[in-house]
């Protein structure tokens, strides 16, 4: 069920995985990767589509949390004033937040030709990490090119680690960058899903716990906490925006978990979207609509908290280290946890 | 004193303005405009510039209010969490963001090589408001070369109105897009002064309230409130971050004095900065600096909000109707002000 | 329509008003005044009561918004956290928060005896003004006794003016702290209902602007703006709680209108809430309910800063001035306004 | 140096703690305990000093986290806005807020007689945990007379576990309530102290994670994550409101150490202050203070998140079970943890 960490899980994690335990496993969501590779770039682009359907004629509902805001992410105050999204959500390098919100407001603008003249503009999500320790991030490495491949290879299947906009990531001191994970919720019988994704570049080695491995294990060469990291959770229960902001802030407890001190340089940044509630352009005045009560959001809360840990995890895990662009080279975390 | 509003001003408003009733009476504030009329483009890019010097490396003391957030600015994250900025400050149209960033980007790089590759990386703040109006704005018509123009233009005279990213902007229904206006705070004998400026996009013709002339007056022809205000407050007054943040909240009294309601659709967003207290790469452990004491706040705030208030008049005051992309002219407010 | 406001009303507003022109427009909402005389008090308590129901039992979404923290209100952290309330709303001076919330507390335990026991605790909210211009505030005034007093006497049917909480209270130097006011709002042909409520204790004498009388018109004897405001607002509208959030930040505007500077020791705190969508101790895991589309906000808050700016005004209208507890008596603002 | 946990902390902290391990090792900070024992109640009160002097006078630099709002604590919006906190800090039960701030307003009085007359009010801090498990919560069981003791018995030694405040609370399904501890933090060879104290009445048995012990070690009789935890951090570093901000939301990390999801129903919320800089009422408009470099900042959060795990640590480690009021009895968390 916990894949790599079958057995260590069981004693650490209470709720069980869905059947790929990625954040594909919440109906409709797709994650496509795309790397540059060219010269001494080591940097990429992650889509995350949240709907088969065009999103900004149905926004979902969500909510966002700002663990520490050293970051440089797009669109999260229109996030927070509406409690919705309107766009694809990409991930690339902190170079490349501009090039890529050009990039959704031309998607957006393809499918709907009335934003900015009939109707109201639209707001780009772009969330990024620094990974100037592997790419060269002074040349940049992005382009709307390189947004549109990710976009286009968005699949319920995708690579984790060292892929995508993880390509150049750190996680801890070791290669990693893109994580994934999920968690089923049973509500009275009634089964829903949860699911968690990171861009992960943050962490000192010298913290980091994991599974009841001290941090003194993994000193020695340390690495400075200056990274980020990125969590989004999706999931097909049904919240309102102010319980999707609240979940987004569990992200928090999961850092926590692996050692984190939410460093100063680290953009720690979550956002929970719902794909439940679309809300359409065209509705009556008053839309109807579900809304999961309270008295759940425990079993919520640590299924987000679980997933966010296992999906840093799997971004460590998955991580088969790069040259960088200065020619040092990353440890690979798996090689040191599976000598224990 | 109050230039066109004289009259009224001296009922309305109880402060000084400073020489040039600009925000550039705050020493070492500029400001430059440059802007895009080719084709169907009717937009531009102005750009402010906090200190003479190099902000990177001498980052300034900032605070931030999301007074209603449908907006789409960069940077405002960062601004929030360490209470600072380090970069020109841009405004331009809303599709122009992602450009402005990445052009305020390489500007950092070129004057401080160090970012992304033995330090961290920059924080560019970009502000927007949607000219579509009067704008193709599907168009664009922002390039990181018209970014660059309107820094070299930056000057401590500047044109108002219709200009920069002003050229296709609409105040309560009239042309207008650039103001600015100042205030001095005398403290004990001691003289401050506070500047504000804004990029003013917003209001419901019907709604507003200019020195007793009642929203009745506005009636006729109405105009839906969907565009969006960025206030911009500038100060030699020693404050710290926490101070800025609740000086630049005040803006929204002003907002509230012109009649708005803070529109839905409204990205109406304020930041203040300090010019003193300078931040260096290169200090030690503990710096000395000096904190107005809160007590004086009242006579701070008082300046803030009638700089503000006096800055959209004057955005209003010299706005000078360009043919809109669509053939439409929006009205001249002078005009209808002066008929009284 | 606009009581004592007729004719500038007609001029400066544009949404008709309830039948009473009170929050208790808005059905199942009352509202009642305690106030003790007694030697050197000049101060008492005013309750609000939500619904006819037992609220704790049926929770009712809300939002909250600090203008100004300068205040010490009761129970906002969990309102913003839940976006819901579970008691009564009280609102006394600064020194009888403490007991106002031992009161709500031992009122919700009554009607709930599982409270702290099988159940988890209540949440009392609480707001308060500085009455200490006109009472002897250091004596507090206020005990439990008051507090049922107010409850009992709630109706839809309450005094305006200097009674209850607003005793002592004095807007913008003038006697006057209970005023309240609703305006209707069409939706499509549907008819619903916003109504506010103020305890006003805000606001510079020389920064009043009231229907165009210019704030010169009220220099003379200045009083510092170091009082505080609380604005109430209730809808029958099906908001969710970050609606109510964003509805209760355009209480600002009203403060604006009137030439409100947030004044540095004002706590300027508004809270709005719904009479729709109650959430139920006992419920299924999901609940279906209504929820008004985002693209009606700006008539919600136009309603919502138009009833607010008329509620202060009728708090100001309706002051009967008490000799305060130093025998100084404070102004009658509507003699001032007829004199015009 | 790690007292009890000598063995296993030198595996998983980095930096070393002061003299005593508790938050007195910051010069000038007292605690003192009262609890009341009597009948069904099994509750009490702890009282913080935050310096010898009259604080109301000397207001220190202070900032807040709410990591999980569903909590009654009063002051918090203040401190929010000016940065500053100006009374003693109270800790007591959820129903004895009310009590506490009373008491607090009483004291601040009697050596500020001014208070509400010539000057401005004061805004009482009181924190508030859930202690119904064990303590008869309707029976209040808090007077002001207890209050007055607690802050009587303030002095640099107190004891730790169910004492005070703490006497009826529970931490992870186990008896256990107040706990402190420190760190010292070197900065280029000038040394500072940091400090945490605890109100711990959190956590879910199943989910508690210490020093390599697996969640699963503690499952069995499970508890359910209803309580809440309140974190105080003291430091003589010279940080300004938004730094102490910045570390308060620190504590979130310390919680997600030991296995926390921030739990729906937890009043999960934080504190930070300095006792440099203090705020005098005197002063001139401009002050001379001094501010530590951001870039020291990660020390010092890894020092804030060190010294709330092991506050927390020590709570358990330091709980001796009551008796509670319905005759259950909660376990030891030292007898099992002995046991490994």
């Amino acid at each position: 069920m916990y894949g790599p960490f079958e057995q260590h899980g069981q004693d650490y994690w209470q709720l069980p995985t869905g059947p790929k335990n990625t954040i594909c496993d919440v109906a409709g969501v797709k994650v496509g990767n795309a790397q540059n590779m060219r010269g001494t770039a080591r940097t990429g682009v992650t889509a995350l589509l949240p709907m088969e359907d065009n999103i900004y004629a149905h926004k979902l509902p969500a909510g966002c949390a700002v663990i520490n805001g050293f970051g440089k992410s797009a669109g999260l105050v229109q996030v927070a004033e509406l409690g919705e999204i309107e766009t694809p959500i990409l991930f690339t390098n902190t170079f490349g937040v501009g090039t890529g919100a050009q990039a959704l407001i031309k998607h957006a603008i393809a499918h709907n030709p009335q934003i900015g003249r009939q109707g109201p503009t639209v707001n780009p999500v772009v969330f990024e990490c620094n990974d100037g320790r592997v790419n060269d991030i002074q040349g940049v490495g992005i382009d709307e090119a390189l947004v549109e491949t990710a976009m286009g290879q968005a699949d319920t299947d995708f690579a984790q680690g060292t892929v995508g906009a993880g390509t150049g990531m750190c996680t801890f001191g070791f290669a990693g960058g893109i994580g994934s994970a999920s968690r089923l919720v049973d509500l009275d019988g009634q089964n829903f899903t949860l699911g968690a994704f990171v861009l992960s570049n943050f962490g000192q080695r010298s913290s980091l716990r994991v599974f009841g491995q001290s941090p003194a294990h993994y000193r020695g060469e340390d690495s400075a906490d200056k990274g980020s990291i990125i969590i989004l959770m999706a999931t097909d229960l049904p919240m309102d925006s102010l319980q999707l902001t609240r979940l987004s802030r569990r992200a928090g407890a999961a850092l926590g978990r692996l050692g984190s001190h939410f460093g100063h340089q680290s953009g720690d940044i979550a956002l929970a979207f719902s794909t439940q509630n679309p809300r359409s352009l065209e509705c009556d005045a008053l839309v109807t609509q579900q809304r999961v009560a309270d008295r759940y959001m425990d079993k919520i809360f640590m299924a987000g908290v679980e997933a966010t840990e296992n999906a840093i995890l799997n971004a460590l895990w998955h991580g088969e280290p790069h040259k960088g662009y200065d020619g040092s080279v990353l440890p690979r975390w798996r090689d040191m946890f599976e000598k224990g």
